[in-house]
């Protein structure tokens, strides 16, 4: 779909808005285009959950409407035409025109059928998405245009999206540059609708997580066993943009629309760089796997890529949100013996023992530094350390409380712009080591396969991560969740 | 000697002051004891360069005269007697009734045999060091007693030793709380000649290196194969006393000379913790190994032990004193292709070159951070650094000009006790690691016969660090040399 004048028929794959392989049901007979015989697969996807109402008018702009499956049934009962306006060729431009003189399309109860090409185009425009136009304020679920993904893009639908704190924060826009409006969303799970030009390791129909990170494969990190921090598709905050031509592909009326992350996935389809979009095993759970593309796979490859805790290790982790408990699932996983969270939320306490945390440490009962605590209860110290907080204090305690010898911390924490690490260079010395990471230096494409598996053969688990889940509609009830301490992981369905 | 009254008769190897093995040339006949037949090996060492005379006159304290091989020969051909007067089973106190009593001692020519074991205990007294009374004024070289190891210590003779700047660090005291009359020196080599009761891996004669850390393979650090601070023997530069039992082995008429981390090798003979001492191949020559014990190893295993440079990696190291040097020769070791060194000497270049230093950088030549040229130079960072100087600004600097993604830092110089170590978390976050080392990591007793092989098969070059020789009467000049910038080091002739 990067170059639609070139392609004469559009298989369904390649079909935005419609789903594909083993998502895909089949309802109805394919229809056979008049001109080249090309026999169309089904392209209502028959899940019982949700569908579409593609509704064309003429000379009136493309309308969706975002019903569930009661409704469908009642329109697609009453709206069930033929769209028969057909011409070849044309350019993006000329489909402008061509969609507001264009008939209506559709289908009949649960059969739909594609007529040509150009549908391809008219079911471009106007997908909803969950648009932040002011720092801190509710998202407005409205219909945005998703411009074709350009040359090494892929347009995505979206089908499962969660809320991290990172989206909160930079939507609360209080530690940084606001970029704004912006589509926030970053942890989510989809199917390649298109792909653009040069995309040859990824098609239409793949079941994929966007990652707000990317893997190029040739810059001098990707070619380093050791980084994940891609040159080309690194995580860039403040850009709103895409890489390929400085451009949103999002926009309302004209009005372009700031990317977030290079992901936005709080919208139905969006595009992303193929560098960013890793190919997992089509028989896993969109709905559970979506949390592995942010907050799981940051704390869990902290602890089992980075920390690495031998087994029979002590190991804390500061802060017991997703990431932290994703960082003790890791030492679980690593088969850590004492698992010590460390969070000034007491509430979250209870919860965690369900991720192998087996001592819980409140710095607000202490008069002294967390870190003397957690020597004293250690014998001198964890062997291993994670900081889920992004608070530079506790980042100077998760330090600073690691054995000397061989204790290592792991910086996973967003901090503020002007925190300042401060610590005694003996504290080093004494031979201890502090990283940082990254997306818990998993590198997207190569990586996230493999943790997809880990998942299907129970090695690790994500349910319990899972606390929440909302109708998209209702993604401003994720952000009262996290805001209010309530929720691990909040799911946002998108097709509900 | 640890328990001379157990023993009746004392071979050669247990005779403090006189050497063994390889060392030992023999020069005359064997004697023989009147009593038990034991033959007894001839006691003066035949090394052309120097000796002692131990004249002891009744009634008077033990007098110990170093002197130079042309004044021994003259000596010695106007002095020889035999002691004679003989009892056995005395106890130390006892020892020192007799010492009062004793008559003469002597040797002919270049021929000294021991009479009994009471000799032992006579030339137990009075052996020469060089003591600083005082913050930052010169040694006073001066005879010491030297006490009988204890149990698990070893009391050695120091062959050579060299100065190190810890030793002027402490001898300055600055930064720490000054702890006078001390003997410093810690980087040396030497022979066992006594060991204490419980010492059963090593004996009289033995080739030794002593080290300011231990390796008591009991503890936590020992068994962990990641850390080499001993809890027993770790350096401790505020202890000026022996760990059995909290007294200095080092007196002058009966007032305690305080220890320098557990080695104080800027004397004749030192006691030694066993744990602190490791046993060398006795085909090294000791006038070179000497340096492992400090210096050169806690720079070359900063690199090859922590900083793991991978082949034809870029390397910055900070500091191209001794330990920088070092840690440059394990850079050239790992086979890196760039080796960037940073000092605000701009006469350290020139040398450095042999090190395998490729290239320099002089932080005064520019307005800007270093860290910030060394990122232009290296199209974003080395990948990794070793900071030799102990200066915060330029631990600083060693961390933040490491390349993200996989730069690891490795922190070596000691600094000041009220130095802060500030750098913003993304730094960590964006995938740079900071280590601190100590001793390279290297265990002592464990490694370092490791690396006097790789000494002795040329894998590793250590004359080029020796750039000066004095004799210990010139102890202080040595000090000069550092002081003034002219040397890496400066090897102090014991026996001369």
């Amino acid at each position: 779909m990067g170059n639609p004048i070139q392609r004469r028929w559009f298989p369904v794959s390649g079909f935005p808005g419609l789903l594909h392989a083993s998502a895909l049901q089949k309802v109805g007979e394919g229809a056979v285009d008049p001109a080249s015989g090309f026999i169309r697969q089904p392209l209502f996807w028959g899940r019982p959950t949700c569908s579409y109402i593609f509704s064309i008018n003429t000379r009136e702009h493309l309308r969706l409407h975002h019903l569930n499956l009661r409704r469908f049934r009642e329109e697609t009962a009453k709206n069930f035409q033929v769209f028969r306006n057909v011409e070849h060729g044309w350019s993006s431009h000329q489909m402008q025109r061509f969609v507001s003189h264009s008939s209506l399309l559709f289908c009949k109860h649960d059969d739909l059928y594609l007529i040509d090409e150009f549908l391809a185009f008219l079911l471009f425009l106007g997908y909803i998405a969950a648009v932040s136009w002011e720092a801190g304020k509710p998202l407005v679920i409205q219909e945005v245009e998703v411009a074709p993904p350009q040359a090494m893009e892929v347009r995505m639908k979206i089908l499962f999206t969660s809320l991290c704190h990172t989206d909160v924060y930079f939507w609360e826009a209080k530690g940084q540059e606001p970029v704004f409006p912006r589509i926030f969303g970053h942890e989510a799970a989809g199917i390649v609708e298109s792909v653009g030009e040069g995309v040859t390791d990824l098609a239409p129909g793949d079941h994929v997580l966007p990652v707000f990170t990317g893997e190029c494969k040739e810059c001098i990190h990707c070619l380093s066993a050791e980084s994940n921090m891609c040159t080309l598709l690194r995580i860039d905050t403040d850009r709103g943009v895409m890489l390929a031509d400085g451009q949103s592909r999002f926009s309302i009326n004209g009005q372009p629309i700031y990317h977030f992350l290079g992901t936005s996935t709080f919208s139905e389809y969006t595009v992303v760089h193929s560098g960013c979009v890793a190919k997992i095993n089509p028989l896993a759970p969109l709905d559970k796997v979506c949390i592995l593309s942010c907050g799981f796979c940051t704390g869990f490859g902290a602890t089992v890529n980075v920390a690495k805790p031998p087994k029979g290790s002590t190991v804390a982790v500061f802060g017991l949100g997703a990431v932290g408990l994703s960082a003790a699932e890791g030492a679980r996983y690593s088969g850590a013996s004492r698992v010590i969270g460390v969070d000034i939320n007491p509430n979250r306490f209870e919860e965690a023992k369900k991720f192998g945390v087996t001592e819980f440490v409140n710095p607000k009962d202490y008069d002294k530094p967390v870190q003397e605590v957690i020597a004293e209860i250690t014998n001198g110290g964890v062997d291993r350390s994670i900081e889920c907080t992004g608070n530079v204090n506790a980042m100077i305690s998760a330090f600073e409380c690691v054995h000397d010898g061989w204790g290592v911390a792991v910086l996973v924490g967003v901090p503020h712009k002007d925190a300042v690490f401060k610590t005694h260079p003996v504290n080093f010395l004494s031979e201890r080591t502090l990283k940082g990471t990254f997306y818990g230096n998993f590198k997207p494409r190569t990586d996230l396969p493999g943790v997809v598996e880990k998942y299907l053969n129970k090695e690790i688990e994500l349910e319990k991560f899972i606390t929440h889940e909302v109708s998209f509609s209702d993604i401003n009830k994720a952000f009262d969740y996290m805001l209010q301490g309530d929720s691990l992981r909040c799911i946002i369905r998108m097709d509900d």
